[in-house]
């Protein structure tokens, strides 16, 4: 199918763009942008909440959804202005709608904006939003075998989160399996084990967003 | 972007074809198949291990992954059939891909074919593999509110399973709000809910796939 390839790829090509232009757009105001990808029920949203307690940066979020606005809703009581993108059916966001959705937003003053992509593990690996970094999560439920058995986020990912790691040795977790895959696939990705249910590694994962964000500043 | 769209409607058309003969010749041959479609990590090798110890029928297996022959190692490690198809980052099987697979097994005797699809709740709904059914699984660590937040699959399931079932009180996992979701969805599909580990609702499952395969037989 060599006609549908060349297609998709002019398409993409065209959100290529748009992610370069709202890259450039952010970098000059210093402000970092992060796209959260992970499975359904990896904890994306957890970790958010978590994250939006630090008061060291100040952020909002993108909330990218097949539908509902429940993720968006819980973000919301955190205080944090908010953006609820639904795809109606679309697996993943494109720089098109997260350039709609920034538009919406009041910018002045913001450090960071936290893309939450939908929850799949292979589609948003493949498109540019124009964020600075890609982060990984995969929870610890999920199984071990998961970064060999989807690649292509984990080789991307600039940070890697474990997460639910208050389940580790309920489930038997193979951790020096799965470090094992994802240090084989990227050996330069950040490495952390979170647990939004506990704190685990939370001041890690907001140290290392906050060396992010110093590094984006003017 | 209605080029592309276009576009996609027409393979997608001359992929619903090959769906379609795939369904004719497995009728034909009084062949049940289903799909199987849910989460990374949602447990969907899982239950076909304990499914293929029922031997009240013959089955083989067609293992979808985006890389790594992992899965159909543990189904080989069953004694029973199994093609490993690798999408090469390809996000859901499709019907040409399911085709090929089929060339390669003898079905003499063989009452059902289980697909697995690749692990994502998003894409893989929307594309007819030829099978009889689509079985949803969602698991407990994923949280309740994953059908409203994709609902495709569960719209279009005829057995929608709840996996991880051993872990319902440690998350607390609000099972009223799933189910009332599920059905409003999709009043009609079958509920079951299934434990792996301990072997919960099992003999529910294998009392469904084995009416399924009588309903079948010529």
């Amino acid at each position: 199918m060599p006609r549908r390839i060349a297609i998709q790829r002019s398409v993409m090509a065209a959100d290529e763009k748009i992610a370069e232009k709202i890259r450039k757009d952010l970098s000059k105001r210093g402000v970092l942008m992060l796209n959260l990808i992970g499975s359904p029920g990896s904890g994306k949203t957890s970790l958010l909440e978590w994250t939006l307690k630090d008061t060291l940066f100040r952020s909002v979020v993108l909330e990218g959804d097949v539908a509902t606005s429940r993720d968006a809703e819980r973000i919301a009581r955190t205080g944090t202005p908010v953006v609820q993108i639904n795809t109606r059916g679309g697996c993943h966001l494109e720089a098109n709608l997260v350039e709609k959705a920034l538009e919406g937003l009041e910018m002045d003053g913001v450090d960071v904006v936290f893309v939450e992509n939908v929850g799949n593990l292979v589609c948003p690996a493949e498109f540019d939003l124009g964020e600075d970094h890609k982060v990984a999560l995969c929870s610890v439920p999920e199984g071990p075998d998961k970064p060999l058995k989807y690649p292509h986020l984990f080789m991307r990912a600039e940070a890697v989160l474990l997460t639910k790691v208050d389940l580790l040795e309920l489930l038997g977790f193979d951790r020096d399996l799965f470090w094992k895959d994802v240090k084989e696939l990227n050996p330069r990705a950040e490495r952390l084990e979170v647990s939004a249910l506990r704190g685990d590694g939370m001041s890690d994962w907001v140290s290392l967003v906050q060396s992010w964000v110093r590094a984006k500043r003017p």
